[in-house]
């Protein structure tokens, strides 16, 4: 048996996407439209208001293509706060026009390959918890996916040892690296929490720094031979007013 | 032809996984709700003097994302009983107001890889009683998958010999017990009698175990080679409190 | 080129999976589910009376989990007859309230792998004739499942020798024997008339031993190497009283 | 690069599989279901007299199990005249109690690994024009089924020279050839229009023509090893009054 | 780690397939069908004046077969566009008598394969730029699929040598080539944005043309051992008139 690496983690992360009913949105009078849109609008700021005391985060984007009209992302401390937000979203009247498209279950991590080797406790680090526990950004752009290690014939990551899987984890972050201040990345591990490994969170002003660096890393080995992913889904921001007008009929 | 396991088999499983359609629900009155909700209520309580019996075992929590709200795991004697007790809930009211998610059936399993070997009639000894027809924690959360062996080329489990598979299966067993007193692990298999060859539920009071058991077994050659997984569902419990407050609006 | 084998084909079965709608089966007045309750029990009297001449069988089962509520298996001398019963089922007021799970269109075979050599027409051995048109037992538990011989790589059982296949059947015809007077098996050829190659049922009174025959099976060279599985159906028997209750509320 | 197989194309291809909404279906008057059959019945009759003026094609068969209620294939000179007709059959009455099925777009081919080589224009050749231009027997069985030529690993029909193509692709003739006058075949390009490449199209008086053809053909080399299939639909032809039974309630 | 290709990227672009809903859309009075027909018309108008400004480009078919009933198809100079596009469609009144079907969302991309080599900044030659920000024909037909390139085994595209790359897509270019003056080929990266990595959009007014580049292209080494596909959609080109007539009743 290989050695596992060890992750520290953090946060727990609920991606939840949903498709908007819009034919029946539209059956609502402009009035309960409003009405059902503040109420939504004042559970984002609820939301926000978390962020702001850094005892969570969240982000809030619309999802380009049929996949989903919008992702809500949230992180929390617990996995029942995660189960609490999900419930308390079912039962805004807003939910009533949407339908699930697709959702993601995990939990921030960093993995050993790329720590560096200290006797201190890590969560003790301030730029350790600061990956732990990120503030997420309000860039105009977030990218989604899953992704899994491969494990098939000779292309086994899980059959590897420890130093082949370190040698290539460190050179698929300096890829990573390269894009600091175009990209930020949040890496979720949901191994026994979902269906994929990892989840894999992208935000950046310049959507196209998504497709350079997802494109740059597939000739990276470890994902060249050992990646396997799931759906992309590709958001846009909307600040208040935008917000409003989406919902607008 | 490789000799196959001998295992022994105890109370036959049913994990019936549902969505809430919510809007539905909403649209009932209060009373409506109440009644409904109480109706539910008491299916469980009835359900629990079974366990307290010891003539079966259930377990219900409510599943974190989209996959479904809620999860009722029931364990019995009979594959009749599960069917009874699944055609009792279709027809309770709530019922009409949840989808089916997904469902899985199984039997209560240990293999004779990791038994102990004597002359006594296992049926009679009072351990393997105990895990054939178990008692379900009320642990905070459980988390449940379906898994096959692989048979792919040369990664082909059903085609090793007897003591490659109980060398492998002892090795998993040890990162199993590793996790004694963390993780309650109960095994059911479904050759026959389901889509998959395993059913897998953990139960824990801290969630991240799962995470921590199902990655470090992931490096064990058992699982690295041979191991092909199904969907991951994860929820959390509710006290009898929470329960009543998940299904109000 | 392979030499095929030669097969030999009876009855043409059509297995067919439905969901019952409960909550528009609830709207109905007891009235009327009854009314409609007693429609579908004297269509099945009708199937028996095809069965008692012998000119069919059928099979009623109801399906343990949420993959179906019951299957209809039909067995008929003509594939039209079995468009004609799917269609009479269509007609009936019961399947307003069902909704279609799963099918499977196949004929009775017996293949020249395990059959004995002989100069006479094996359509008019007595033993062989109650194979092709079988009977239908009325045991307690029903397994289906759909199957097909791999064709990957180095496993690739079309390409193999006659010789090698034939050892390999005999070997797996072995195994089915050890289970003689606890699983009665019907294997049906489905090539060129649905997903899968063949279909497989099993009837027996102790359920467990759908899992120990197929679990053995499995380690058998023919199914781990070449067998490739579709979903697996597990169903109960009602007797006549439990039949009434299962469709009541 | 290897040399492609020059391909002589005919008619374009619409296979349209359609299930029947019983339930609201039955909610019609008579009078209603009367007059929307007499309209499907007239629409039929129209393509009939496409086929009597040898201008296109059509075969109208009901498909046993639940994959669809009929299919209706049509052949056009055009893929706008395909458009056109799927478009008229959407607005017919009988439309709106119909849900779609499967589809499959193609068109009719005869490629060079068969054809005997000449000067002359092919599509001048009355027995080419035949097959690239077919009348559709009123054959009591049909089966469709898509596919396409493998490409993984070892075994890639596209790596593979001409010459192996073609030696391979004459032996998998011969077997068809010795199903004159029993199967009808009809094959279709669909490179370029519709998820696989090829569909497939057979006609027979006797069912179990089709499962000996298929069979018999998954022993060819060309099958075994580069054959990759899709679903597999069979169905019966009704004549008139069954046709106007097939529809009553 | 291999050297990524350079890609140039020019519009955004979002195909998005719609089934047409006609059982409710057969519901509404002729006048209000002409309204919303008028208002989606008018729609597309606007559509066609950012095409005429150069400021975008769209396409608007009807689709073959079940897939979808028609593809509108967007170009323009940021995503936020796109998602704005799709969100005011879906606010049309014919949007709630459409189901989305698939979209796809991409960038019009060149990749450095095939780029020749220069000091000048590409973004300024007229040629590049017409490709990356094209005029799209309103040729007859219609072709979209998406694909990857493959990582299995020994094939595995992103572990090649960047030489070997690009003498295979010089060949690849070849073939596309032939085809200068019959089909117009769009091709948009989608890696980080959408589930495949390209999306391939070709025009035509020879449907046969389609299948003939595919086909050709197929025994090419990089799309042989290579390519893997989606799904492919084929569609027509509708004049006013014909549009209008597609529509009504």
């Amino acid at each position: 048996m290989n050695e596992a690496a060890i992750t520290l983690d953090g946060w727990y992360v609920l991606h939840d996407f949903r498709t908007m009913d819009w034919s029946s949105w539209k059956q609502l009078s402009a009035e309960e439209r409003q009405a059902a849109t503040d109420e939504f609008l004042a559970f984002l700021d609820e939301m926000q208001q978390v962020d702001d005391a850094k005892e969570g985060a969240h982000a809030f984007y619309t999802v380009v293509g049929q996949k989903a009209d919008f992702m809500l992302m949230t992180l929390r401390p617990t996995m029942d706060e995660l189960n609490a937000i999900e419930n308390r979203f079912n039962k805004l009247t807003i939910a009533e026009f949407t339908v699930p498209a697709y959702s993601y279950v995990s939990v921030v991590e960093l993995s050993n390959y790329l720590a560096g080797e200290s006797n201190e406790d890590p969560y003790q680090n301030p730029h350790v918890r600061a990956r732990l526990y990120p503030e997420l950004p309000r860039s105009q752009y977030v990218c989604f996916y899953p992704m899994d290690k491969r494990r098939e014939g000779e292309d086994n990551w899980y059959m590897l040892s420890m130093d082949d899987r370190k040698a290539m984890m460190r050179s698929h972050g300096m890829i990573g690296r390269g894009y600091a201040g175009k990209v930020k990345q949040i890496i979720s591990g949901s191994i026994g929490f979902d269906d994929f490994e990892w989840g894999v969170t992208l935000f950046a002003d310049d959507v196209l720094q998504f497709k350079k660096l997802v494109y740059e890393m597939r000739f990276d080995e470890v994902s060249a031979r050992y990646g396997e992913f799931g759906s992309f889904f590709v958001g846009t921001y909307l600040d208040s007013d935008k917000r409003k007008a989406f919902f607008e009929i």
